[in-house]
């Protein structure tokens, strides 16, 4: 059970443990909620646990309003945006009620655009359930819509009241997505090395799980709070993600993050090994890490056309991207690269 | 010529004088603007103006695109956001280039909220060109869509990186958004007082535009540094606007926003007189203003049915409004009153 406090421009605590949600009154007894909450979840997360939420949340006296999407990133869409702003009308939804984020990242994703963008902003609490949610969701405020078959085309960052990461709905995650929030993990080991990384090496991590992820907050926490607005140090939270994109992109998302990121992360391991002073014993390790988990690590299309699709992406700032790259596990760091020496980079 | 540096969370200029348009390197200089710059106008500005201000942002070596919109607040809808992010992106903006919103108020809130969330934020400068957009959308950010037949439904706070009030661009502005701007500054005479008022009384107020323009937006400075998140002393500034956008609601936005405005002055200022210590001499000199413009005061809508359509908005926090009522000329404060005591306030 950890409390992380978030202090940027506006603070919030993030709470990791079990049970979060038979405690909802701990949690949320300061914050002025409103009247009204709308809680933003997918069908199958309301078949396993909103029924619990919703009572807990009308003990509190609140009135509850549910609207249901489609589990996945196709949610993130400007039409399923649309809809859920016309139900917060709708709903009579005050500047003062609440949207609560109630499942995957593409849950949070939505629902806190549209709570950062109704009304110009109202209270949002973020409650995300799966393993990939809690590790990248849970800090920094990203929000985001796909557009036009580019991933997070629109967003916003917008921080929530609070954070619950309530261990317990690990219990019921698919496989599949245990997968997805492992490769995620296996990012933070080469972020932040030492113990962390030997759990996932050497035991059953699933064990260890709350403490992994209170390590992944509590660093993600210190990097957010150095770089707020995402200009440089926030960058290597990035590992291995601009050739993820790309997969992901050239596969019409057919290929998940979890697996596209693994490639990425292999890529980003063999550059740094090459040209970022990566040790081969690091190197090895590294390797070794994501083998262990099966993981494919060969690209399904070729170099070049993953670059070219890199270069296209208009997410770039002056000409060049900011890459983070391996030291050594525990130490990464970003480089700027030109965008007319990409080629080369990656080669 | 004045320069006005607001500082908030992010600090920027409002530049206000004649010729910025022709002198566009001074004031872009030290900004970092990208490589292309997306010139959003309306068709009316593309035939009077737009043409010398492409020139000019060419000199500086951008390369310009452009995308035009529809006059007036029909503009400000979800789907021609969507036309536009398309547009960006098709156009390979990246997240270093630059949005320019050129033109009245519902150019630059479309532009704003395009460039405060397209890759969730890139550059923005605001170049509003009718009296309205130069009083009300150079500080503050504010930018919103209608959605739903409702006014500014959604919309964040995003703030330009400089905006340029080019007075020159008053000279070819049609009567009828003379009119418009005109109410709001005798929304300002009433907020600012002294000088302020007795131009707008007594003289031909066109004369002294400049001087008028430089202390709404010196004024407007102080309140937004003081509450930058619109949370108590900025709901002054809203000074009318409940009840002049529950008349454009019910008048399905037949009735523009300058004429609203003024009834909802009118019926403020009757409330403050009768029940906030607006002293009989003062209340006589706000009314004596009102009609030497010969606005149309009496409502054209029952107050019954104005009541309900406030009540019905859900731009609505705690359970009450905050609402800006006149203690004298020059000295404005902010009320909250719940929403069933709504009808007794205004009768």
């Amino acid at each position: 059970m950890a409390r992380i406090t978030v202090k940027i421009s506006k603070s919030y605590n993030v709470h990791i443990g079990h049970s979060l949600i038979k405690s909802l009154r701990v949690y949320l007894s300061n914050l002025n909620l409103g009247k009204k909450v709308v809680l933003v979840t997918s069908h199958s997360l309301n078949n396993l646990h909103s029924n619990k939420l919703e009572k807990e949340l009308e003990a509190l006296g609140l009135e509850v309003k549910k609207y249901l999407i489609s589990d996945g990133d196709i949610s993130k869409n400007i039409s399923e945006y649309f809809n859920l702003i016309n139900f917060l009308s709708n709903s009579k939804i005050t500047k003062s009620d609440t949207i609560i984020g109630f499942g995957g990242s593409s849950v949070i994703e939505l629902a806190g655009f549209c709570a950062a963008t109704y009304h110009r902003g109202i209270n949002f609490i973020s409650i995300p359930t799966s393993l990939a949610s809690m590790i990248e969701n849970s800090v920094g405020g990203k929000t985001g819509l796909n557009l036009v078959g580019i991933k997070d085309l629109i967003g916003v960052y917008f921080y929530p009241l609070v954070v619950l990461c309530d261990l317990d709905f690990l219990e019921t995650l698919p496989e599949e997505e245990w997968e997805n929030g492992l490769v995620s993990l296996i990012k933070y080991a080469i972020l932040i090395g030492d113990d962390f990384f030997d759990i996932l090496m050497q035991d059953d991590y699933k064990k260890y799980i709350d403490k992994l992820i209170e390590d992944v907050v509590a660093y993600k926490r210190e990097i957010v709070e150095i770089d707020e607005n995402n200009l440089w140090e926030s960058h290597i939270l990035d590992l291995g993600n601009i050739f993820a994109k790309a997969i992901m992109t050239l596969s019409e998302n057919s290929i998940p993050y979890g697996k596209a990121l693994a490639m990425g992360i292999n890529k980003i391991a063999y550059v740094s090994y090459k040209s970022a002073g990566l040790q081969k014993r690091d190197y090895n390790k590294i390797i070794n890490l994501l083998e262990k988990y099966n993981l494919r690590l060969s690209l399904p299309f070729s170099l070049n056309l993953i670059v070219d699709t890199i270069k296209n992406d208009n997410n770039i700032y002056n000409n060049s991207f900011d890459i983070a790259l391996i030291n050594k596990i525990g130490r990464c760091f970003v480089e700027k690269v030109p965008v007319d020496r990409l080629d080369e980079f990656f080669v």
